[in-house]
Parts: structure tokens; C-alpha cells; sequence
């Protein structure tokens, strides 16, 4: 409860409150050339602290310009030394679950305490649905504002393996200009989940009330991937079907293996309109990261994603240079044909493709 | 119940019940030499669904001798036409589910009621436990010696894809030999379960009563593949625990998404001791099938597999093929410790590997 006051206390200092990092100033980089910038001006940027340097150094690792790009990745390499400092959560949800309200109440409350909050979002079936998680601009806008928080939409163009690569130096770049919190949002019906679970130390799984219901929607498995569950929009009319939730969720989860070792995954009811539960949320963050890294796996974890990280690389390169020449790609189309047509085995379909 | 009564008939009577295939005399062929067969006779032997040609044909698929393997490959080429009609079902549950005495019970049932029965087992992780699921000659004993019933244990060499293949190849061969019901076992444990569900209409998962104890030493999204729950010996003083046990897992099903659409996954008890149960759970089997292929995505399903099943192998290949040179499998050992201890990015890392 003092909680709970204690967080509508700083809400409402918020933007009092920031750590005295003051971003570069806005005019005169409103659009700097890349080119001219030497890689030691942007790495002594992005170190600063500066929103608009770490933006810069974004952009260049996305870059598709392969100068860039490779100014990108030895920016990344001056900067890997001051990586990996920081609390990297994973937030998805299905559409309707008030993933941004969230974020952005939740963002808004780390900032107050001290933290520097990075929010990166994963959409990768952005195309197909029209319009990327954070496209809108109307969204996080208080947040957006906060200078101790930085918003950075996913890249929108590449498959998910390139997405996925660019979050994660994104969130490298993030770590090296002082942001303690990586947020990682993932709508929670496509395939990213998998994948922001294997770049952050600990998942959230947003749902509303209803548990049985809710669910239908979501993907496969991704309880299992979840450290919490948060039942949001718990307020009002809804408070006790929220209570009601929780306790459906905590027997379910009896079932089911938690996702992280040495820690039980847990509901939590949570309204981001009224600020109730939210401070909980993050003492719940809290307890789950002195659980785990003392037990040791929060390292070993994070190890094993390093890891799983440089093979998942290592397969996209072969197929990206394996399906460079279209002649090929075409190939693989006919030969797929053949295939699903029982003209050819799986196995001689495969002898073609590579004679 | 008359099910139970019948079943048990048919049981007795087993042995004089096969459908008047035979195998060929097995002195003749006892090690009959492969070189000396040319691919017909064994595609003839295999379709006139004789064991021993089916076996032959099996171990020329499995051979690293290159001539073999080819030979194996055409073989199942010409066999192509005459597969994919069987009831392809996997089976899986912790150790000590009782998986054996289930399969052989259910599969004395089939070649009771006229089916064929072939019984496949993959276990990637026997060289690491020190033992094929099959290994074991005592087990299954009885079906063993059924001429209805073929079994052959996985290929304990290779990789998790290379075992995948050869059991998918084996699979088409059983059908070609007249198996009408492939069933594929599993250890729920490790990684193979998804990828014999990625081969199989239908799967099964068998537990023991205590829903929730009996879930954590299972993989995780495990209930999620299963179409059906088969709560095995459920027998003697664990009758009422059992019925308990399904109650449980149908509530739990309740906030799963089912593995198949157009069928919800069902849980039901079953003893192979007692043989209570088992006419049961291929009633529902048989309930499955007509739901799915009603539904159109039985084909669908089957369609989705072989492409699925194409483009892994290709990704197996492009992998094989990289790692053929024992330099470059060395540069990934030091590659990878490099990134590790933050000396290299994963990009820089791939870039060195690929230069």
C-alpha cells in the first residue's frame, strides 16, 4: 500500500526527477550526416548518454549501405566492453492486452526511481498486419518525453532471423548508453516470442481477465516461456474477476514447467489506468533477479543465449548465401512441388538441389 | 465394456488372427548378402510385405556405404507410389510411463482387429543414457513375434536430423510393405518429440496419475503437442487416482491450445496390465481420424510436414556441408569462446568464420 503511494508520489514528479543526462541538443543533429560523424564521435556519444548519438548508431548498424554497416558493427565493437549491464525484460501480450499502456506506466515509474529505460519492440508481422507496434505515434507518448527513456520501433523490413539480430545489437547499443532496463515488446501471437525469450533474463506475459478465453488467442506454449503472468486492466468492475484470474493462472501454472530455473513463475494482477499493482511488479523483478543470479543461471542463461545467438547467425548466413542466386531459389520452389506431389523424395529432391 | 470383452477375445486368439501374409522362409535369407540383390527383388519383397525384405531395404536407407545408400534411396523411389496410406501416430511419455507394455497391448489390439503394425522408436539421447528405447530384447517380446507387427529400433548414430530422416524414410518404406498403422516412439524428454510430431497425424502423451508431480520431469509445451492423454496403469488400487488424473488434465486442457485443429485433445485412462482402456483409446484414434480428414487438415497437415521436412533437410545439408572441414569446425570452437568473453561481437564472429 505505501507502496502504491509512494509510486503516485514520483509519478507525479516524474519529469523533475532524471539523472541530469541531457541529450545533445536537438537543432544541431536534427539530421546529421552520418558520414561525417568518425566512429569515436558517435561511440563517445552513445557513452554520454546521448538519445540522439545511440539513435545515430541505431540506424547505422541498420543500415543496408554496407559502409555503414560496417561503421555499425565497429561501433558495436568500441562500445562491447560497456555491454551487458543491464536488466533485459521481455513483455508480450496478445493484441487488446494494453501492452503500451503498460510499458509506458512502467517505464514512467523506473524513470522515477532512477532507472534509464530502453523500449525496443519486435513486430515482425508488422507488414502483414498494416502497422508496426510502435508505429503509432499517439503511443507512449508521456514516456516518448521522458528524457530518461528511449523508444526505438523494431526495423520493420528483413526476416525474423535479421529482426532478431538488430534487436539484439540494439539492445547492446542500449546497455553501452546507460540504459539500466531493456524493455522488449512482443505481440504475443507470431513466432518472436521465442525469440525475445532468448535475448532477455526474464519474460512477461501480459493477459487479461479470463483466463481460459484469453488464451485462445495466444500461441502455443508461451505460458511456458513466461516468468510472470500480469493480469492487467485489473481495475474497476474488474478487480475481482482480475483476483479470480490470478488464482485460475497460479493452478494452472501448477502444471506446467517453469520457465526459469531456481524460479516459480508467478501471476500478478496489475491496471496501469490506476497505477495499482504495478510497483508490485516490479518488486516481484526484483526478487526474481537476486533468485537467479544468486542460484547462478541468470549467467549461465545468458551465456547459453550468447551462444544459441552465434549458431542461429551462423545458419542464416549459410542460407542467405546459399539463396542469393535466384536460380536457385527458383529451383527450390519447383523441387518443393515435386516433392508434395510425391514425384520425388524429400532425400533426391535434395540431391538435386545441391548437385 | 462389450469393447473390453471382445478386445479380450481377440487377444486370445491373437496368434491365429493375421491376415495370411507371410513373411518369407527365414533360413533362406538369414544373411542374405545386399550386393547380390538387385534393388527390384527387394522393392517386390518389400511390397509383398515381407519383414525380412523390409528390414534389408531399411538397412540399405540407414548405410554410410555411399553405393548402399544410393541404392537405398532408389529403392524408396520406386516405392513411393505405394506409401503415405497408413495411420502414422506417435507415442511418447517419461520413462517408466510404461510405453512398451502400452504399445505392445495396443499393438497386439491392431493386428487382432487385421491391422499391421509397424512400431518405430527414435532415441537420439541413447548414447548418452547407454541404451536404444529397443535395445532391450526383452521388451515387447510378444509383439516382436507377431508376423503382423514389424520393429525396429531408431538408428542410435547421427544427428537429431539425420535420425529424423531415416525414420522418416522408414516410415514411407513400412507403408509401402503394407503397414497400415506406423506407430513412432519417443522418450518425453528430449528434442525428438517435436519432431515426431512434425512426422506423425496424431500423438499421443502418456503419464502416470498425479497430473502435476508427473509433469515436471516432462519437456516443456509437451502437453501441447498431444492430441490425446493416455493416463496409463490405471489399474488395481490406482483406478480412482487415475480417474482423478483425467479430470485434472481436462481442466488444464481447458487453457491449452489443442495440437490439431478441428479436435480438442482428450485425456483418458488406460491399462495395458489389465487391458482395460485400450479398445478405448483407439476408438478415439479412429474418432480423430474421421474428425480431421473431415475437416480437410489431415491433408493439409501431411502437406505442411513434407515441406517442412524438405526445408530442414536443407538446412541439415547447407550445415554438413559447411562443417565437412575440420578447420572450419575448430574456428567455431575458438570463434565461439571468443564471443563468449566479450572479445567479439556474434557479427564480427560470423564475418570471420565466412571470410
Amino acid at each position: 500500500m505505501s507502496h502504491e503511494k509512494n509510486f503516485r508520489r514520483v509519478m507525479e514528479g516524474v519529469h523533475e526527477a532524471h539523472d541530469g543526462m541531457k541529450p545533445l541538443p536537438r537543432k544541431k543533429f536534427k539530421k546529421p550526416d552520418t558520414g561525417n560523424l568518425d566512429i569515436e564521435t558517435i561511440a563517445r556519444g552513445v557513452q554520454s548518454g546521448s538519445r540522439l548519438y545511440l539513435g545515430k548508431a541505431i540506424t547505422l548498424l541498420e543500415s543496408s549501405n554496407p559502409e555503414h554497416k560496417q561503421n555499425g558493427q565497429e561501433l558495436l565493437n568500441q562500445l562491447l566492453p560497456f555491454t551487458g549491464d543491464s536488466l533485459r525484460i521481455g513483455i508480450t501480450g496478445v493484441p487488446g492486452a494494453g501492452k503500451s499502456t503498460f510499458i509506458e506506466t512502467f517505464g514512467e515509474m523506473l524513470t522515477s526511481l532512477g532507472h534509464r529505460v530502453a523500449v525496443l519492440a519486435i513486430d515482425p508481422s508488422s507488414s502483414l498486419t498494416g502497422g508496426s507496434i510502435l508505429g503509432d505515434k499517439t503511443r507512449m507518448e508521456e514516456l516518448a518525453r521522458n528524457p530518461n527513456a528511449f523508444i526505438r520501433p523494431s526495423p520493420t523490413a528483413g526476416t525474423l532471423g535479421g529482426v532478431h539480430k538488430k534487436t539484439r545489437e540494439t539492445m547492446l547499443l542500449c546497455e553501452a548508453a546507460g540504459y539500466d532496463i531493456i524493455l522488449v515488446e512482443t505481440v504475443g501471437v507470431g513466432q518472436s516470442e521465442t525469440l525475445v525469450r532468448g535475448m532477455v533474463d526474464m519474460f512477461l506475459l501480459l493477459v487479461l481477465t479470463g483466463a481460459g478465453d484469453e488464451l485462445q488467442g495466444m500461441k502455443k506454449g508461451i505460458l511456458e516461456l513466461a516468468d510472470a503472468i500480469v493480469v492487467h486492466k485489473a481495475d474497476g468492475d474488474n478487480v475481482r474477476l482480475a483476483k479470480r484470474t490470478v488464482a485460475e493462472y497460479k493452478q494452472m501454472l501448477h502444471f506446467l514447467q517453469p520457465a526459469t530455473e531456481s524460479w516459480t513463475t508467478r501471476p500478478i494482477a496489475a491496471s496501469s489506468v490506476e497505477s495499482t499493482g504495478i510497483p508490485g511488479v516490479w518488486e516481484m523483478i526484483q526478487e526474481f533477479e537476486i533468485a537467479v543470479k544468486n542460484s547462478g543461471f541468470w549467467k549461465r542463461r545468458r551465456q547459453e543465449q550468447t551462444k544459441d545467438w552465434f549458431r542461429s547467425m551462423i545458419t542464416d548466413e549459410l542460407h542467405s548465401r546459399f539463396f542469393d542466386d535466384v536460380n536457385r531459389r527458383q529451383l527450390v520452389t519447383v523441387l518443393e512441388k515435386q516433392v508434395l506431389s510425391d514425384e520425388l523424395t524429400v532425400a533426391q529432391a535434395i540431391v538435386r538441389l545441391f548437385e
